[in-house]
C-alpha cells in the first residue's frame, strides 16, 4: 500500500472515479502476437501451455510494460483457463482461439464443470501474479471472462458470428442455460479471487461477445450471474472492470452488475457511455484499435479527440475500444501512451508529486 | 396507383409514418437459402448468374411472399451488382460473400469503376422488376449497397472482421477514399434510379458493416457519400429506407442521409432508435433472427414484445434486425407475420376494409 504521504496511484485513482495529473493508458492484449520480443519468446506450446509456465507467463506480462511505459499491466492468462483447469475439455488453437473437445449440449455436460479448487487446480496463476507484483511498479490487473462469452465457446464449441446455439439453448432450456452460467460464474469469481490474494490490484470481467444480445436478453439471462461475480469479490475491495464489444445499448446493465469501471468500445462517444452508465466510476477506453494501423497523424488526431471529449464527474483509463490487432506497429502503441501522457489532466496533487511512472523498476527499490 | 377510394398500402403507409389496422412485416434475405423451394430451383449456376436471368431471380424473389404472406416483395439481388455490372472484377462465392479478383489499392484501380450505364449495363435488373410488378399485390423492394460495405468489399477482398484495410486507407488516403465512396454512391443511386424507374415501390441501402465505424468516423467518411445516393433518387418520391447492423450510434446520421425508414438490428429498442433518429418517420425492425431459431413461443415473446414497446409517433415496419438465417424454418417465419398480423395496431380505416393481402394475386385481376 502506498504511504499517506505518496501521490495515488494513477490507474487506480482512475478506478475510484479520480482526475491525477494525467489520464493512465493500458491496452486489451497488450502482451502478445504484436510484439516482436513475444513473438521471439513463444515456441511450439500452446497459449495454455505458456500460460502454465508462471516465469515464462511473467515475463510476457512485462514485456509491454517495458515497452510502451503503460500504467497497469495485464496478467498474460486466457478467460478459459478456469474451465479448461476444470477438465471441460477445451483448448486455445492458435488463429483460432477456444475450441472444446465436445461441446455443451446437455445436463450431463455440467458435470465436466466442477468448482474450481485453487491453488490446486491452477497454482501457476498466483505463482505468475506473485512473481510479477515483485517485479512491477504499476498495478497489476487480473480478469476472468463473463457469462455469456464463457457460455458461448462452450456451446458453439468455438467462436461463432451469430451465436445460434447459444442463444437456441438459453430460450429453449432457461433453467439448463441458468445452471450453466451460474458454473461460469462461480468458475470466474473463485478464479478472480485466487489472483486478487496472490495480489492483482484490479479485476477486468471480460464479456466481450455480450453485444451480440438485446438489451431484454441481456437483462434477463445474462445480468444474474454476471452480478454473481462482482458480488462474489466485492469484499476484496480491488476495482473491478467490465467490458465487452458492441455494447452500446448495455452499458447501464454491465455497470450495475457491480462495477466500478465500465469498458466501452469505440462505437460509443465516453460521454454517452458515462451518461448511460450512471452507477459506474469512471469509463475506460476507446480507440478503435484498426486506427493503430493508420498513419501517425491519423492516430494522434483520433487519440486526442477521445482526451478531448471524455466526460466531466468521472475517471477516465485511456484503452483502446478491443484488443491490440496482432499486425499493429509496436512503435504506434508507444507513441499513444506519450501522447495520452503528455496530454495531462486535472491535477489532484501538485503536477511536480508525479510524473509517469518508469514502470519496470521495483516497487522495493 | 391504388384509387382514392383504395386503402394505403400498409407498407408504403407505414413508411410514410402512418399506422394503420395492422403492421406490415418482410423479412431481410427472406428469399434464398431458408427456403426448400430456393434450394430446388437453383443449380450449378453462381448467384450473379441466377439474378441474371429474369424469371429464375422473379421466381425466387416471390417464393417468400407466397409462402409467407408477407407485405412486401424484394428483389432477389446482391449489392456487388452494378460494381460487377462494370466490370470491377468480383463475384459471390457460396459460403463466403463478396470476393474481388484483384482488391482495391489505389487510384488506377478507380479506372475498374467507370459509371453505371442501365439498362445496357444489367438489363435484367429492369425486366426482373417488370416481371414482378405484373405478378405482385404487394410492394416491390429495391436495393443498393451503402458506401462503407461496398468499399470493405473492394479494399479487402471479401467479407472482413477487423475491416482494417478499409480504416487504413481511410485515414491514410483520405482524397482517394473519398473518390472511391463517391463512385460507389452514384452506382448506387443510378442503379436504385434503374429500379425505381422500372416499378419498385420503395428501395433500401444496405450499409450492412457501417457500424464498425466510430460515430466521427462514419460522419466524416461516409455520411456524405450516404446523402448523395438519398439526394440522388429523392426526386423519385419512394420511400427510402437506410439499414446497418451495430449501428446504434449512427442511426441519428443514417436518418439524417435522407432516409424516410431507419432499419434498426436487435440490439437497440425500437424506442430508443426512433429517439436517436428523429428525422426518421418510421422505424424498420428489430427481431434478432437467431431466436427464429428457438421455440416457438420464446419467438412468439419476442415478437410481441417489439410490437408492445414500439414508439408511438411513427410508422412501423415489422422485420428482422438482419437478414434470415439459412438454417431457420421457414414455418416460424410463416407464424411471426400471422402474428404481427393479428397483433392489430391503430386503424386509420374501419378494421374491416382492410385485411392481410393475399400477396401473390395480381394487381391487373
Amino acid at each position: 500500500m502506498p504511504e499517506p504521504s505518496s501521490p495515488p496511484d494513477p490507474f487506480l485513482a482512475a478506478c475510484r472515479g479520480k482526475r491525477g495529473p494525467y489520464t493512465p493508458v493500458w491496452f486489451m492484449r497488450q502482451a502478445g502476437r504484436a510484439l516482436p520480443e513475444y513473438r521471439a519468446l513463444r515456441s511450439s506450446e500452446t497459449i495454455l501451455e505458456a500460460i502454465r509456465q508462471p516465469d515464462l507467463a511473467a515475463e510476457i506480462t512485462l514485456q509491454p510494460v517495458r515497452r510502451y511505459g503503460v500504467d497497469a499491466a495485464v496478467l498474460f492468462s486466457d478467460i478459459i483457463v478456469p474451465v479448461a483447469a476444470v477438465g471441460f475439455g477445451i483448448d486455445v488453437h492458435a488463429g483460432v482461439g477456444p475450441v472444446a473437445d465436445r461441446p455443451f449440449r446437455e445436463a450431463a455436460d455440467l458435470e465436466r464443470l466442477r468448482p474450481l479448487e485453487p491453488p490446486a487446480d491452477l497454482p501457476w496463476v498466483a505463482e505468475t501474479v506473485r512473481i510479477l507484483v515483485k517485479e512491477l511498479a504499476v498495478p497489476l490487473i487480473g480478469f476472468a471472462g463473463g457469462p455469456f462469452t464463457l457460455a458461448s465457446y462452450l456451446i458453439e464449441g468455438r467462436p461463432s458470428r451469430d451465436y445460434v446455439k447459444t442463444k437456441s439453448l438459453m430460450h429453449a432450456d432457461t433453467g439448463l442455460w441458468f445452471a450453466l452460467v451460474d458454473r461460469l460464474a462461480d468458475l470466474s469469481t473463485t478464479s478472480l479471487r485466487d489472483q486478487i490474494e496472490a495480489g492483482v490490484g484490479a479485476v477486468q470481467v471480460f464479456d466481450s461477445w455480450a453485444g451480440a444480445l438485446s438489451p431484454a436478453d441481456y437483462e434477463r439471462f445474462v445480468l444474474p450471474s454476471a452480478r454473481r461475480i462482482f458480488d462474489g469479490i466485492a469484499d476484496l475491495g480491488v476495482p473491478r472492470i467490465h467490458f465487452g464489444v458492441g455494447t452500446g445499448e448495455l452499458l447501464g446493465h454491465m455497470a450495475a452488475a457491480g462495477a466500478e469501471v465500465i469498458g466501452v468500445d469505440w462505437r460509443v462517444p465516453l460521454q454517452t457511455a458515462a451518461a448511460r452508465a450512471p452507477s459506474a466510476l469512471a469509463v475506460q477506453g476507446n480507440l478503435d484499435p484498426a486506427i493503430c494501423l493508420a498513419p501517425w497523424n491519423a492516430v494522434a488526431e483520433a487519440t486526442t479527440e477521445i482526451l478531448r471529449r471524455r466526460p466531466d464527474g468521472v475517471g477516465h483509463i485511456f484503452n483502446l475500444g478491443h484488443g491490440v490487432l496482432p499486425e499493429t506497429d509496436p512503435g504506434i502503441l508507444a507513441r499513444i501512451v506519450d501522447l495520452v501522457h503528455e496530454y495531462g489532466g486535472e491535477p489532484v496533487t501538485p503536477p511536480d508529486a508525479v510524473s509517469p511512472p518508469n514502470a519496470v523498476t521495483s516497487r522495493n527499490d
